[in-house]
């Protein structure tokens, strides 16, 4: 059976079921037959992974000691994300698409078997856990050889609808606490597919980081009566060096003491909890502010850069008032040759140190021709 | 002026000023007339860098913005770390040496130069403050294609004295809070030099990965009564299959919840606060635990592991009751041809995903012949 549904912007969502259970979804800027079948032979799927707690610091560490095996680099001939031609089976049964979000066929999370419930941290003696959660594939585009970057603003929009639609389903899952879409680009970062394609995570528990980031705004916001991070978008619109791009809905900054070569945070200028809440005028406003941030990062050095671009959302049960959306982008490339490396400082007692000024590379990135 | 130290196990530590104001400590077996004489001409030293406050997470980020034209990966013949020869005018001003420790010529962190204070945190309007603290380049051996590894025991007693005598002295300068003495192997993880060498990192300020393990070691003192790290080391001992090595005074583990393909921790058994506190006897037993620690690593694959090997002490002057010494070796390698990558999901979010069973590393460790 054939299931769409309306999104906003006119753009359809259609599910359909893949060979071995998971789902896919096309979506698409006008309604589309998108009837094509899964035909691959199942394959055993892999059972769900082991969650523990790292009792040094509290935080859970998922296990998911069966991705060893994933495939790397393939070339376009064998790529899983292209869709399905004559002399190729993909992951996308359909001859075309446009934006698809699947399950994930080596997920590091998964939806539990049971009825749910994380341990209680305790120490050393607390029990591990299933790694529950999701784990979802999002192809920006068919065409194997394109970036974000040389994406139409159609399509950024119709991407952006897909990380709504994902973020408003996933949210309603009872053993989901935190969603993460994110884009990991380029193999000095380890992207295993070439493919432009993102990610979405969603945890069963609150990720580390967006646990501090709640702690710090609880606090601000107890002492301070305000969103942390309202008054740190303020500041950077008053200091005004660091920043690289706005437009009438959207701010792009480098922020004031960034942690990588090049950061930038991207942020609605009407302050929202997560993407669901993004206003339609503000969805219709980022393609050109995030074509724009992408161009400026790859005309730095006139290459591909290396980057991670996660969107930061509140969780979905607390902290919605406290934590606001943006979308973070953070390269290790500080020159042609060279990267920076999280080493002893940043990996062993995650003290960071930047060995460039951050007004340095804002002026860097506003400079680029585009 | 030559100015010799006794230390303990007849190591005699000799003090030389470098050309530039610059301090190189010799630390050797037996007294040596150290007196060769830095000949360089001064160049112009770098500024104190900044600290900034990232307010979203309420954490220090050192800016060091002179290190990006460090030297990379010279050959031997322009080995800053080998002794001075007839052709070479390098760091050591000696035609050879045990270990040397040496102030370094790019830090991350200087000494401040005005009586020092950490601005309060205080969100995004607070004031940068300097980049206090004290960054130290320590030489294990004068051999330039030699490992951690091929150390002769009597060796690394040297090195961990060197270690134990920095850490008594910098925990006597009142702007430093923390001191990590580490050790960065493998162009893989960005190594600049290849020459056996580790840094001392003194932080003015308690890194932020300590900070939180501080705070959760509070937690359950106040609640459980016990120090959280001879919990975990007492789980580690009695769940036995995590094990690597152990002897009269030390044991290694692979913990329970890793983060890393390979990542061991080496603690003694009678606990300690920081290197200072080792015993005598627990210094002798620490070579032997070392070198098969560091053996079994590179044996697992039969090639030289890129890694992080990292002192995790209790801060200067607070949790001293709280947190243990242990040595962290965490390697990035999961197969001869494939490394973890701190991605989205870790690198944006802080959730760590494992790829591989910590009981599976362990007995990978464990089979290595030696």
């Amino acid at each position: 059976m054939v299931q769409s549904k309306r999104l906003a912007a006119g753009i359809t969502r259609t599910n359909r079921e893949m060979a071995d259970g998971r789902t896919i979804r096309y979506y698409d800027t006008a309604l589309q037959g998108r009837t094509a079948v899964d035909t691959r032979v199942v394959e055993e799927q892999p059972t769900i992974g082991e969650l523990r707690l790292d009792p040094l610091v509290n935080e859970w560490v998922a296990m998911a000691a069966h991705r060893q095996g994933r495939i790397f680099l393939p070339p376009k001939a064998l790529c899983p994300l292209c869709p399905t031609r004559v002399d190729l089976v993909t992951e996308i049964p359909d001859s075309d698409y446009e934006v698809v979000v699947f399950d994930n066929r080596s997920p590091s999370l998964r939806p539990p078997d049971t009825e749910w419930a994380l341990p209680i941290p305790a120490g050393p003696d607390t029990k591990l856990g299933s790694a529950a959660g999701k784990c979802e594939v999002i192809c920006f585009t068919p065409e194997h050889g394109k970036s974000f970057k040389d994406l139409s603003p159609s399509r950024v929009r119709v991407l952006l609808e897909a990380w709504v639609d994902r973020t408003q389903e996933l949210s309603l899952e009872p053993y989901i606490e935190h969603i993460a879409p994110f884009e990991n680009r380029g193999e000095e970062i380890g992207v295993t597919l070439s493919h432009p394609h993102g990610q979405i995570y969603a945890y069963s528990y609150i990720p580390p980081r967006v646990e501090k980031m709640l702690a710090v705004a609880k606090l601000y916001k107890d002492s301070m009566g305000k969103v942390l991070f309202d008054e740190v978008v303020a500041r950077e619109i008053r200091d005004e060096e660091r920043i690289i791009a706005r437009n009438d809905r959207w701010i792009a900054f480098v922020p004031y003491a960034s942690r990588y070569p090049f950061e930038i945070h991207v942020t609605p200028l009407n302050p929202v909890a997560d993407l669901a809440q993004l206003t339609e005028q503000d969805r219709d406003e980022f393609p050109s502010i995030a074509l724009e941030v992408m161009r400026r990062l790859d005309g730095v050095f006139g290459i591909e850069m290396a980057y991670i671009a996660a969107w930061h959302q509140a969780p979905v049960r607390v902290g919605r008032d406290l934590l606001r959306l943006h979308w973070q982008i953070t390269s290790v490339r500080r020159a042609p040759g060279k990267l920076k490396y999280l080493a002893g400082s940043e990996s062993a007692m995650g003290a960071f140190i930047m060995d460039m000024r951050p007004e340095q590379s804002a002026a860097q990135l506003r400079e680029v021709k585009l």
